[in-house]
């Protein structure tokens, strides 16, 4: 199967997660195999966009036949990078990033947390999860000792973007962010954010337009 | 201007957040005019892209004139239903639960907390920003007493249907779901779903990528 997929648009690779989702649910209700017709059904994606998305990838299911569930499970995963392993520091150790630390998929597909870090005396010298949190002013020294690919940003908006750049003046890969603003790095650093405010003021979007609707 | 936006296609209103985020910082800076061209270096959308988005809403902006950051600001405010209040609770009051009671955007855009609700002895009784954590017991009972709108869900994911479906119930009008499942409610309750793990899994495709691409 073909291991380049930057042809494929990022509106796909977008969806891919939810697949993923959906299919280890499957797996786990024991079900193996399975029709674009009835994963419309559940995931609610048209069966003809099941179809043309999982296209993008090569040989998946044969007509009139359906999917292999596993099979497709396995190599979405694959598509995703969620075969391998990812050496991960979390800064900031309030709520925020102690909630990251517990996420169970954050922990059940191989996103390794080596550290969380912190100004805060009261938080420093803590574990959570048997993992230390460490006084921000190693940060530096503790990435590049222990080859730390992901930086996730769980810090206060204020100082997002100076951690964002210690983070790449210490040549992490990548970063996912939870501060509320748009953080700005060199293009070689992949970033991801997280505005939990987006998904907040679309639900209010809804909610009003609803009622207005309904007079 | 129209306000009814139901024929508006939701790609377009899923960028109103982002668009609401920059125009704010705008204001934070004091520019209080700006060019498509001007607000698309910022964004990254295209400035055709940014006039056909907008247009979708009437009269912003002017041939050659640019727009006026304070009334755009203003008016996707309102298209996002940010001029009104919601009343919300809490189920779930961990890590997360605190996490989103905390977060600033949730207290500054007019989502009042009315309470948090676990089922945990140890946090029953305690207060997060002097908002009381309380029995899951009393959920029902709270919500049509103090006419709760939204539901935020903030539990593990194996509760998380149960906690949804009394939620829905109660009759509030939405819900906002942080567990990592997909909740069903009947139609009527708009649903919000925030998939931590999808934008993580994007993360760890984008740097999987680029490795196969060195590579």
């Amino acid at each position: 199967m073909n291991r380049d997929f930057s042809n494929v648009s990022m509106a796909v690779i977008r969806r891919l997660p939810k697949y993923h989702r959906y299919l280890k649910d499957l797996l786990e209700k024991e079900v193996y195999r399975i029709s674009s017709r009835e994963l419309s059904k559940l995931i609610g994606f048209t069966a003809s966009q099941i179809r043309q998305d999982l296209n993008c990838f090569g040989g998946f299911g044969q007509q009139g036949y359906g999917y292999n569930v596993e099979e497709l499970y396995q190599e979405i995963g694959k598509i995703l990078g969620l075969n391998k392993t990812y050496t991960t520091v979390i800064i900031g150790a309030g709520n925020l990033g102690q909630a990251i630390a517990n996420y169970p998929s954050f922990i059940k597909y191989g996103f390794k947390l080596m550290g969380l870090f912190d100004i805060n005396p009261k938080l420093i010298g803590m574990k959570i999860r048997d993992i230390d949190i460490l006084d921000l002013d190693y940060l530096e020294e503790y990435i590049s000792k222990n080859k730390v690919e992901i930086g996730i940003i769980c810090t206060p908006k204020e100082v997002a973007q100076e951690v964002a750049e210690r983070l790449a003046d210490s040549n992490v890969k990548g970063i996912w962010n939870f501060a509320p603003v748009d953080i700005k790095v060199p293009k070689e650093i992949i970033v991801e954010n997280v505005h939990l405010s987006e998904s907040l003021f679309i639900l209010s979007y809804l909610l009003n337009e609803k009622e207005n609707l309904q007079g």
